[in-house]
């Protein structure tokens, strides 16, 4: 598959980047709801008894634009009133940096404080999956998954080729659940100036393993999981899909190449496929599970980008849904928020087999373009 | 002060444990909703990358008892149709244990797994606030806190001198938003076969830091809180509450006593008396500031329990607000949950200054006994 993308510069001054599978037309021009830049200006603090950085973007209480209702921000522009984040024309995804960004390469001269300050310097880009504002990620064909990957690695080579950029972290927010209010196709992908605590931890457990034993600790997992077989969702030549036997979540599923690489942007060809593939297998059992849109929180687990090498590292989602039977949401408190220790009362065996009866229809890689 | 104290076995075969400030009646008897034993079995799996327990408590989901919608299990009882868990009498607290607890000592035979498991060993109690289902934590007069404070105190004593018990986690979930249904005023402890995550991850930098200093992370934190002084919120002889420079939650607020003392069971009686006032301070601020009850996590982070020296640790509340403003919730989304790097819009100092706005009469630690 060959991609085509062209870079733009809204009035603002901020940038925008469309993806297609065909040209993309020259005459096309980058829309923006702002008129002017906003210089966004964040800084960090150090939590010293977490040992994390904390960022602070108060710019994000000046939003002063008001559009109206039924206004779709991430709609393809048609209307001069009220101009959109993207234009219209002929482009398959669309990635630009977000108005309010909690990081910005802008960033500077943080406040003096009582702990360590830093400039929030990094990247908050919006990821348009699709022009269709009905659609949703698992209803893409799989080919244009297959670009939706390539987007994810090129923000992978991009972002993380910056020097102030040490972790590009992708992800999805669906649903009112998690508290998204636009419905539009969309992920967002966070470039932080640290390592944050999530992927830190892991890595940090991956590495002692690695160095311990010479491979990889997911890989391991995998193998496991495989030979097991009850909770596996999909498996295919070079990806596969599980419910976790150490799940959080209810109807946790991680989805991983079955290669250790590094990165989205490490795929070949044919695993990018295949990964497509158990991806959307994911999706579609989840929304086939109560006959509506699932929820969740969708977290790309990859290599850093602090210029070090990292073995260690195994690309892998992880998604986090917040339902933990139909109409019942899990509630994160106490022990899980205050503690860090999760307790779930459905075991990861049930819910996979859940998931596994929903019947879904993949297509194929080809379709679609 | 003298506490009183019985204890006393529920039908079912649970511990109930009442508390006073006045001699309990000899007469007194424990009901249970429950007839019988339930003979609650949960287990722990490890969560190799992420390094940490988590609980499956399955007979969770076996709830059949189905109370009248009106029904309030945390009453003192007095309708023998529908007993509650504690009973009619003259005592201010009460502690029993769950009767679906997430960890319980009765845990046996773990399921043989893909990862390690162990039984779910440990305890998961409610402690009941008050005998008045109307009142709350911050309407309570101090003397009523300063027995909560004992109460505290001995449970911690009395969990973590159980050889399975690595941690004693006493915590406060208000309100509908962070999933309370009951709102008559209770707390709950989690005792923990294990040093959870996040209180792991605090004594790991705080260890670090005495050993390097030999002072405490959070002495230090402390000393130049009161020395920059825009966050403070209580100041007394013995105790302190604030918002930290590092606050990941916007009104979160911290609470400890200034020497450093590792357990709630550590406190003298004149430090739990300015604790009791640093508290309330903080809890008439939090419903002062919209005029209505304020939702949050409420959590003590203390020296573990496992046997071991804890010089390092240092006794504090740290309080997790829902709300980012009036009637705007902050969620927990991708950065947050999926990469564990927080963000906030606004600053502790302007949420600070918010709270000390809000006027509060504490009254008299010898007031209401």
């Amino acid at each position: 598959m060959t991609i085509h993308w062209r870079e733009l510069i809204k009035p603002d001054g901020r940038h925008l980047v469309l993806y297609a599978r065909r040209p993309i037309p020259e005459d096309i021009e980058a829309p923006s709801p702002e008129p002017a830049p906003l210089h966004p200006n964040s800084h960090l603090r150090w939590h010293p008894l977490r040992g994390e950085w904390v960022s602070y973007a108060t710019h994000r209480q000046n939003r002063t634009f008001l559009p109206p209702p039924e206004y779709n921000p991430l709609a393809p522009g048609s209307n001069p009133d009220h101009p959109t984040e993207v234009p219209a024309g002929d482009w398959d995804a669309a990635v630009f940096e977000n108005l309010f960004p909690t990081l910005t390469s802008e960033s500077h001269d943080p406040p003096p404080e009582i702990v360590e300050t830093r400039p929030a310097k990094g990247a908050c880009e919006v990821v348009v999956f699709t022009q269709d504002p009905k659609s949703s990620l698992g209803a893409l064909p799989l080919a244009h998954l297959e670009l939706l990957l390539e987007v994810w690695a090129d923000r992978y080579r991009v972002l993380g080729a910056r020097d102030e950029v040490q972790y590009v972290f992708p992800f999805e927010n669906r649903g009112v659940e998690v508290g998204v209010t636009l419905s539009h196709p969309h992920g967002q992908i966070y470039a932080y100036p640290f390592v944050p605590p999530v992927p830190a931890r892991e890595l940090e457990m991956q590495g002692e393993h690695f160095r311990a034993t010479g491979r990889g600790l997911l890989d391991e997992t995998i193998a496991a999981e495989l030979a097991d077989g009850r909770r596996i969702l999909y498996s295919g030549p070079h990806a596969v899909a599980w419910v976790p036997v150490f799940a959080r979540y209810a109807y946790e599923v991680w989805v991983a190449p079955l290669r250790p690489q590094g990165s989205v942007a490490d795929l070949t060809p044919v695993e990018r496929g295949d990964f497509a593939r158990a991806l959307k297998t994911v999706l579609l059992q989840y929304d086939g599970l109560w006959g509506r849109p699932f929820p969740y929180i969708l977290a790309f687990h990859q290599a850093p980008t602090d210029g070090w090498p990292h073995p260690e590292a195994h690309l892998h989602i992880e998604f986090y849904p917040p339902y933990r039977m139909k109409d019942r949401l899990k509630f994160l408190a106490g022990s899980e928020i205050g503690a860090g220790a999760f307790t779930a009362d459905t075991l990861p065996e049930e819910k996979a087999a859940e998931l596994r009866r929903v019947e879904v229809t993949l297509g194929s890689n080809d379709d679609g373009g």
